[in-house]
């Protein structure tokens, strides 16, 4: 797998509850329209897919239910990372017997003072060295207790063979990772729809997107202008992009996101506890945000309900 | 169970690992020796415990050892916190099946972002009303990424009557907790023995120090000292015991924790990946940290091979 | 000067504004006061005297006042730190001409990417080598953006013949510094209400409390209590305290002193912008929790004008 | 003063010693470089000049030099920022009448407790009501103690007829800011030159950028490059940029902006105490970073002194 074979728009794809139990023919209708689109691929049971909210089995049915309905040729990366190296490559193990394509593992942070260099690269070398599938490297600070990859982890990580690319959550996005790797054999995303051009104007080649599961024609269109060198275009709709994904992402996290999906005629609905479902209050701050964007850009106006 | 029920020293044990697998004879040995010690009882699959890098039938092993082989009379509180309340009551039941007395849950933090206070008085009244056993708060921003109690939420929660107490290892220590509950109905346990004298003086009915792993007579003798009245002695005693903490348990973690094991008699041995084990000078120095000990408490010195 | 004679209550204290100029006059009336307690000493030109609001002639106007205004035998250390060492020398040099006793340094802080323990050692000794009267430490994460002394560097420092003390603020408490400092010429004193007497059974002589603004007398009191070895009451006081200090300093920084001040029969009054004077909901919480203090606390009654 | 007129590289100028003392004549050699460079301007007495470590009579010496050489066209913003509204804005009308063209004024910090919204926001409607120049906002966590200003208060204080633009340091870079301000009538100025150029992308101005202390025509051009629309360039460019700053001002800060400097035949030398100068191992990386940055890009070769 080379790194133009992940270029493009990724979604950190949502898992729709009923009555608090997975719901796999939620997620088959939302797959239906994901599968229709530009979408480059799939980050399964990542952070948006509350993953760490749900047991074993429920993993592996959504899991199952998303590489059953992808579109052709769209991949599927799934999050493997657990605290210990052992159990990651047993989950990395399973998700590439399910047909994934990826193995997205976060760094461990459980133990972060003690998280330094050393451990990280002795960590991720391990469980790339025994993954069947391709290892993507997550750097999501925000998630992880503010364990982060540094600059020398990453440079050392992405000379392994079996480590292709990394995904990068941090707020400061990706551009010191940019300027260190080799790019033709490793592959950055961004991981945030914040700094998603900035990050392809440094040399990214995608982007794994929370606001992909309610714009995800938004995000993809995006991702052209800029490929078309249309930079004042895209600076525009990137600010656009910004401004409503830091007021429903930023601001409420997945339970945002799954408003946002509830108001773009997807299956979105309530997070799991501790997760909070909006107040009726928020969740029309939600609808304005989407209104007062479909009014700026209103070529997306079709796909929402509000 | 109430409030002085769990008075004195706990400790949150280890698990020894023989190539990587969880070692059921090593801990059955480590466990004949805690179990003939006035210890109070065992914080099992906790931090010190690696319990977030098992795997569900490695937890259970651990468990079913601990819970044979404790003396008469001492307790089990069993680690039962994951990101969702589903998945924590889940837990908390199988624990209680196997015969826990307690159920500690430790703050979710994943979504660090939106952990408010609403949130975390959710989870725990959710997981509380349906724990078959009583539930320990475990505030830990170190490991939990920062997220940490409120005093309002602990204030809140303390009143619930299924939350018997809880273990507070922030750096700041248990004093505005302490200040604020009803303490004939909520007990609260210093989580480092950094704290553990100041902590008592202030309320708290015992401590659960990852020290007591391989000093638990002299975490113990503390308790009695402190209880005696003896000022004096106890904060003489409580600056070697903190300048040993900071050393060992402080500075190298569960590793430092498993060699201090080592140099006592027990069955510490290596951590699981990426955690990794001291270098040689690393264990010198936990040798020469334990010799100074021992030097300036000689009452100690049987129970080390330094 | 020796710890001993540093032992006992510090006031911090506060610069009264009128229309937002110094005003000396008030500044004299709450020393009448303070000059008749059993308080220690004062820490002039530090936080909570917003002394970093004032310019230099402000500076020397509140230090002149206080000087001039103290009791008999009680102790003057005034605020010196400055981020170079070439300034702070200048000005120890200038608090010492005036007649303070002692230059309190804050820990330098605005490159704090850069100030690692060798930085802040040499920036100490050399201040230390050339200030004329004894220098304390300040430890105050809080307020220097979050640096802070290390235990190493303190322990150098403890040993430098014109470094006396220090105050630590921090909100861990100086229980560290404690055990690793030759206490016999070394004085320590606690920074916070919040762990006042926590510190004294460490080995602390004392502490600098912005509570003493407005309570001195219970300050005193606490101290007396635990000097006489009566644990339990101590203990009582001490969360009682702890509770008045954490909803008004903790709560409101400045601001909540000074309108503590106000409600105690002194001089509070406004701070400097950008610090907010207190809204009148918020003037009235901090009136009911001294009400509630001294329901509680009847003999400081009297001091109390709510 | 429109924003485009603050268009494209601000160097934020160092501050020469001669033992310990600010050497004017050192100063002056460095402008007489400067000055003949298509730098947009001068941040005089910013944190990489050091001002916080020097007294009043200093900063007055340093901005007069700076004043009286600069080039033709180019524009002074001069640091004002002190902790109190007061104060500051007394510096803002004595910078001003030595003929400085714009106020930066970084947020205050030290009581970072209660720096909310509010606070911030009068304090820099205060002062932007009675500076007599026009005022730039100064973000920078790093330097401020983790203090930022949020997007809500900068929305609100860009409307301010007197704030003429911000320059932000986060290590996010402004994309946020950029997203919700008025461009036509308020500038931002990347405070970093790692995100230089994606700020430009996103609507930014221009850049305050430490490496242009020693690599001023570097940065010129890459601004030129990037308004040429050479974007492919832009970007290799900015990455090599990138690492040249990351391994030297991002590693050593102002000393090694100094030691840069020295290499570029300019006068950098030694920074003021607690900041300490680089050995000499690592005035060697800085070299070799110079080095392989000139041999990437030998047009600017002829600058160094390698």
């Amino acid at each position: 797998m080379k790194p133009q074979d992940l270029s493009g728009v990724w979604i950190p794809i949502c898992t729709p509850f009923t009555d608090e139990k997975v719901d796999a023919g939620k997620l088959e209708k939302n797959m239906q329209v994901y599968s229709q689109t530009q979408l480059r691929g799939y980050f399964a049971l990542g952070s948006n897919g509350e993953a760490c909210m749900l047991d074993r089995e429920e993993r592996i049915k959504v899991l199952r239910t998303i590489l059953k309905n992808k579109g052709k040729g769209q991949l599927v990366m799934a999050g493997c990372g657990y605290e210990s190296a052992r159990v990651t490559i047993a989950l990395a193990r399973e998700v590439a017997d399910e047909g994934a394509d990826i193995a997205s593992v976060i760094t461990p942070h459980y133990f972060k003072k003690v998280m330094n260099d050393d451990a990280l690269i002795k960590f991720y070398e391990r469980v790339a060295d025994e993954s069947p599938i391709p290892v993507m490297l997550y750097n999501a600070p925000g998630f992880a207790g503010g364990v982060q990859l540094s600059a020398k982890a990453v440079a050392r990580l992405s000379e392994h063979p079996n480590i292709i690319g990394m995904k990068d959550s941090a707020p400061t996005g990706p551009n010191v990772f940019l300027s260190i790797v080799n790019r033709e054999n490793f592959a950055v995303l961004a991981g945030s729809a914040n700094f998603f051009i900035t990050s392809l104007l440094m040399g990214a080649v995608g982007g794994v997107l929370s606001l992909a599961n309610f714009l995800p024609q938004a995000c993809c269109r995006l991702y052209d202008i800029f490929q078309q060198g249309d930079m004042e275009r895209a600076s525009s709709l990137q600010r656009a992009i910004l401004r409503v994904n830091r007021e429903i992402s930023g601001k409420y996290g997945v339970a945002g996101v799954k408003t946002g999906m509830d108001f773009a005629g997807l299956y979105g609905g309530e997070p799991r506890l501790p997760l909070l479902p909006l107040s009726q209050d928020d969740r029309e701050k939600v609808r304005l945000v989407l209104k007062r964007f479909v009014e700026e850009y209103p070529e997306f106006k079709s796909y929402m309900r509000i």
